[in-house]
């Protein structure tokens, strides 16, 4: 029997037990199909030629699990139309060990890597605003920002649009209240092309600890269950999620 | 051989893999002892008189996994002077699976809990404040509130001291900025007294999501590592987490 073939391909976020269960559970419910690579495995069996997949998704997938020639592949899938998708972690962009500053992958995606760590984790309240409208963003209610809790920091190429930024407040306790001061902004989402293929780099997490209250946003709350793991997550993060793997590999 | 006798029991969090790796891997930082059960297991070896341990701490480990007869053994350890801490959690308190509402151990317990879901999960930012001085907070710089992600909503008893409040806000973008509303307090940090014993009840968890940017708390950040498992955590967050141990089981 021929295996039935997946729009999708998500490589990372260790395991379906744990953080994968996020993104898996949202994919689930949204009906799209995908293959998936664990953090810690190679990803042979899938970067081959006659898969064609649609949208790569990494996610928490270090550079060093990418062979040059699998890097290479993907490039080719992205020029002839395919998507590629970054989601920020320990283990993305730079990160303390993503790595990517200076692959083949950071040509194809919207930012520019630090060749350094470029973690922000933070204690302190980070707000995720919207910067422009955009199919991604469609009916989402940023005018109530959500918070996230980390994220890596990256630099928007010249021709990327940065859809969604990140503020950081310092905050400061007085006798009755506490102040919130702004200290800086980042790029949380931009997306470009590559020949005729479409990239997006969101560099907070969808798993916690970094994705923060963003997982909680929406009051309705649904169910995701991908094969034995359930999780439960606002509306509208399964919403924002869906719509960027969507638009990104234009499913 | 003798088993060698530790201090604390620590009941709940999943497992070692995976939630309780934060809070094991504090008590390792800080050279506290302890057994140890994942949430799915019974705690019959561990709740035995034998044992008398000088702190029980439970954390998502739900009451239907303790029974009548292990609930008063804990009630008689606390009434004779050993500590209990109950830290939030799905599983803690109400929660949706916790059920500790109307049992011995909320007797014992600074606070009263809702008979109904008591979780508090909210995308918008959740201040952490000091309401008093205590040497659980000792020297932590609360002049500068961090963030949590969520909470289990109860009311400290008459007797009890609150510690901590959490400040929930809700948030509004503006042209070029966002601004900050206080929507509500509840309590974060309650303690008391049963008996010769400390009681102990913080609301928040001590793992992802609901722990938020209270992990990263302080610049300094320290690796913990409990058998296979490291996490990289805020110097402050491990600090208070040791503290709150301490002062609790008096150790």
């Amino acid at each position: 029997m021929k295996k039935k073939k997946f729009p999708v391909l998500y490589l990372g976020d260790t395991s379906l037990d744990t953080a994968a269960s996020y993104l898996a559970g949202v994919m689930a419910h949204f009906e799209i199909g995908f293959d998936y690579v664990a953090s810690d495995e190679a990803a042979d069996r899938f970067l081959v030629d006659e898969s064609e997949y649609r949208l790569i998704i990494l996610s928490d997938y270090p550079a060093g699990c990418l062979e040059s020639s699998q890097m290479e592949r993907i490039e080719a899938w992205v020029r002839k139309g395919a998507g590629l998708l970054m989601i920020g972690g320990w283990e993305s962009f730079q990160g303390s060990g993503g790595n990517y500053s200076g692959t083949l992958i950071e040509e194809i995606l919207p930012v520019r890597m630090s060749r350094s760590d470029d973690r922000v984790n933070t204690s302190y309240p980070c707000l995720v605003v919207k910067r422009e409208e955009h199919p991604i963003l469609a009916e989402l209610p940023f005018i109530k920002p959500p918070c996230i809790g980390g994220y890596n920091r990256v630099e928007a190429k010249g021709d990327a649009r940065i859809l969604l930024e990140v503020i950081r407040y310092r905050t400061r306790a007085q006798a009755s209240a506490c102040t919130f001061a702004e200290e800086g902004r980042d790029v949380l989402l931009a997306v470009g092309e590559h020949g005729r293929g479409r990239s997006a780099a969101f560099t907070s997490d969808a798993a916690p600890h970094w994705v923060g209250g963003f997982v909680d946003w929406g009051e309705e709350r649904i169910s995701c269950r991908f094969v034995q793991r359930e999780v439960e997550v606002g509306a509208f993060y399964a919403a924002f999620f869906g719509n960027l793997i969507r638009w990104t590999g234009r499913l």
